[in-house]
């Protein structure tokens, strides 16, 4: 019989895990002390400000149990705390993790969501140096904590967008969200994991090392991660940098994949693209004479598509998307609400 | 009908806590960002080290549903974090509060419960500056991530301890543990809320001031706090350090509250001072010619009792308790499991 954490106990599992973070993990700079004590701690570098956020994953609504390999879950919720501090401009550092367990998960499924884990903090350097166990009654959840730094100053906020600013994004927003709906309407079955959607809505990309680039280069006024869906995430730039924003739907980037799943699916395309999905790609502005900047920045950081998609004006939360035909449809961010009832979102699993 | 969460959904929350956070919370030092970005941001002190931890309360298991007020639930969950973050010796500055919540909770209930974060952050001038909101399919969970700081090369760890140091103990360990027994074994009933044990376990006080005036004399060799009861968390230093311990059953300090409460529960007091109880007293080591000084320097602090209650011995991770006959018997750290099934301990609620 396979071990599980019930059979080891608290402590055992934490010497378990110790023992794999000290053997598969990267020592990181600057930390003064790791796990096993009340408190982790590290020395901040001179001249950087420190980056901290928190994004939880709870069973059953922000990923299907049994549809997903812990490897992958472990690298999902990294990536999406990492994906934050990129989209702040900044680099990863460390992590604490917090695990809500069930007593029966298998030891050997904790230790390889734990490699997820490292396996996208290890090419930052990064590294885990702190977290908490506990036993969840009925559901797990995965509740990460990462530190990074920014150099002072450099910080992308979502409050910088101003009238005139080009809309720009990475990326294919909207396969994530068809990726789920693949995965809802087939039955349990490890074939549709390998689906390229479904890879994209269980492991998505982050675009860390170019959120970083494009901070160093200085040339953006305002970026943000699609984790509420594209509206949704633009919809939180205008609303702290109280502008509006007009689309070219024609400019949208709809990848070929996305076409073909939203045929099968019987759904518009642009419903998953402008709608909510977790695809962890990056919104961002920027004055139009530093497009060209940005663009290479880009081209020069790593080989993803970046899209000119449409421009910030100045009528404060009016998003309007902009038809071929030349009718202007204001639009809404919905973005992903994780508390409404009533939501008929195909994210609310 | 009073709002839910569901009602107003997760960015409703979100506003209302902020709009709460900014009324009645106080502004922090050095943050260059709090909520409402990808990230929050701080500007790290020069010669100081940061510290961070996390701890998390599931409901059912670290606190009772209904047997707790929202406040009072607020200042436990934060008051844990405080408390390891003054077993470093260190001061606490800000706080992610990362929130598993069900649709049907009272908004207003949520607002207390920040009431009581703040009830323990503000004395410090700390503040939350992130956090995450989300549905939790069937229990509702508090996980919170505090960042600290301690003066460069001041922090006190847990690995310190050498052979000869004296053992000290803050307050009355076992409090907690009994009040918790006494709230199980009555029926619902507000008044047992008032037992002077209940309100221990409920809302414990932590130590941080007098574990950062010690810190900074620099005259502990080893600290920790008792969130693993007596023994488990000094089996924690003897681990860390490779020592062992001795204690004299006498020097022992129970409260009368707590032999009251033994004998009502026809239990050892012994029992609920050296097992697993919550109470986030402080246990330290020291050089016996420390003492003194140490001794002085919780004088200077606060009113808290200290008592001087065994040494150090060089027999690694052996604890033993010395009777007044002079008869030494060998303990077990037992610590607060929280994945054994079979554990048949009161706190496993």
């Amino acid at each position: 019989m396979p071990e599980t954490v019930g059979d080891i106990g608290e402590f055992g599992l934490i010497r378990r895990i110790s023992s794999l973070l000290n053997k598969e993990g990267v020592r990181s700079e600057r930390v003064s002390l790791g796990i096993g004590d009340d408190t982790a701690s590290f020395l901040p570098r001179p001249g950087y400000e420190v980056l901290v956020t928190c994004d939880c994953m709870v069973e059953g609504r922000h990923y299907l149990p049994g549809r997903i390999r812990p490897y992958d879950l472990g690298r999902r919720a990294m990536t999406l705390n990492i994906s934050d501090i990129g989209a702040m401009g900044g680099r990863p550092l460390y992590a604490l993790v917090s695990l809500g367990l069930k007593p029966e998960i298998l030891v050997r499924d904790v230790e390889e969501m734990y490699r997820g884990f490292l396996a996208e903090l290890n090419p930052f350097g990064a590294s885990v140096i702190g977290g908490n166990l506990t036993t969840s009654g009925n559901g797990m959840f995965i509740d990460i904590t990462l530190v990074g730094e920014v150099e002072q100053g450099k910080a992308v906020r979502r409050s910088g967008a101003g009238p005139g600013d080009v809309i720009l994004v990475t990326g294919y927003p909207g396969q994530a969200a068809a990726g789920l709906q693949l995965l809802l309407r087939t039955a349990d079955d490890s074939k549709i994991l390998e689906h390229p959607l479904v890879k994209i809505y269980n492991t998505p990309s982050h675009r860390a090392l170019l959120g970083e680039a494009i901070a160093k280069a200085g040339c953006a006024t305002a970026m943000i991660d699609t984790s509420d869906g594209f509206l949704g995430d633009l919809g939180h730039i205008c609303e702290e940098s109280v502008v509006g924003a007009e689309l070219f739907k024609e400019k949208l980037p709809v990848s070929e994949a996305l076409r073909e799943a939203a045929f099968t699916l019987q759904r518009d395309p642009y419903d998953f693209l402008l709608g909510d999905s977790d695809d962890y790609e990056l919104v961002m502005t920027c004055r139009p004479q530093d497009v060209t900047l940005l663009r290479s920045v880009a081209v020069r950081c790593c080989p993803v598509p970046l899209t000119e998609v449409g421009r910030i004006t100045d009528r404060a939360l009016e998003i309007t998307l902009l038809l071929p035909g030349g009718e202007r449809r204001p639009v809404k961010p919905s973005g992903w609400d994780h508390f409404r009832l009533s939501k008929n979102s195909g994210s609310g699993v």
